[in-house]
């Protein structure tokens, strides 16, 4: 399994104390782009690689509200379905060690007019290897 | 059927060219919010009435990118599901009525210490009146 | 003048319930694109027409805090100095008519190599043509 | 000399493929914050304790645009100016360790109800002993 950490900036919060909910989003791509860049798939250097994790859906089920100064192990793990790469992703309290909240997101690689291509053969490897644990998915 | 009009800011894009992903959610609050104010539910001059629509979960579908200088037609509408108030989005390109996206949050009411709290009768009434179109909930 | 009227987002504010400071600079750019455009400088079907706009620095002068649903009046005005291009911003509370921020951006134009390019003809002539008020700027 | 590292994420770039300038201004919150909160200012299981640091003012210079993956070292160093707490910032690129931009915020000491309020002596204190380099403040 792989992981970041997150703590939580005053910026991320809303009027009702708590981190908005369009940021979980941002955690989980925090946490994608970290492991792409760990496998090698990523480089800096070259920002377009970062394009082939174009997003098709999202979804996040929020168990437990996270708020200013927590601190975040956001879990990632990635697989193959068909034409797309699906991540599912878990929010943990490092403090308590409660779950926050479960997301999944699928993906399709992209060229630069935006138009759908084949992944790279070395990334469907990597991603065969990769653990998926179903009972993530449950929660979503 | 309630909508909004929202045109894509320079600040939505990310280096893609396109909206960042994240933003749809906040696309989605914004005729969430339209639709409680036009309603009578959210008053602004008392934020935390605002409150009431704490989200549980979202989720987004992805059919098109959008991008800056976009004009959107934010689709909204909301129905009760038990204890939860379901709201689904149909996000269309104003230029050629595509649809760029489809979404679904769900939301429950919180008291000031996030503890969850019966909905006003008012609400659950005017819910029931709403129109939900099953088709939208298909492509998520 | 030129003026866009903004009404402020739940998304936009943070866990002290009032406006972020770093959304005064989003709110600039809006009017400082919608200004751009209305003069036919910014063109929505080729995006890096609006990269002429490359932020050199900016500065903010909060008045009065903003909160969840007020409506802003974002005034703007732009004129040449040397190689830049200066705008300066006002935002008017349009319920009381109070100034909230004042504002300032300076800008130079940059090509896709990200190198100082010559501002075109059209717009040096046009910025010869705007107002410039003196009196906001002292509030910087 | 307080300083963070931040790496650049994904989604804080923008359309001209460069760290959207707003984002900026959360870069200088993220250094004061964990700045605050190293000298025992802020403490995250009160919020409210960092709302001291309500922003008068804020000003940016840009030396050098930041990308996706740059590796930025923020430094802060803070004063007090009268009532004003001033915080100035300088953002180096960890690669080469040339300065991408300077910074400067003014903050007042804010209650609840949103009005000044007397900072409190250990914080006075503190600030009268912290280092302020005057040549930072020339390039804004």
């Amino acid at each position: 399994m792989f992981s970041i950490s997150h703590e939580v900036k005053f910026y991320e919060t809303d009027l009702m104390g708590i981190v908005h909910h369009s940021n979980y989003l941002r955690f989980f791509e925090e946490v994608r782009v970290a492991w792409a860049r760990a496998k090698g798939i990523v480089d800096y250097q070259k920002p377009e690689t970062a394009s082939f994790l174009a997003v098709v859906d999202t979804a996040v089920k929020h168990k437990k509200p996270c708020f200013f100064g927590d601190h975040l192990r956001v879990d990632i793990e990635g697989k193959m379905e068909g034409v797309l790469i699906l991540f599912q992703y878990r929010l943990v309290k490092e403090s308590n060690n409660e779950v926050a909240a479960y997301g999944k997101t699928s993906h399709v690689g992209l060229n630069k007019d935006y138009k759908i291509q084949r992944l790279k053969p070395e990334l469907v490897k990597l991603l065969e290897k990769e653990i998926w644990t179903e009972t993530w998915h449950l929660n979503l």
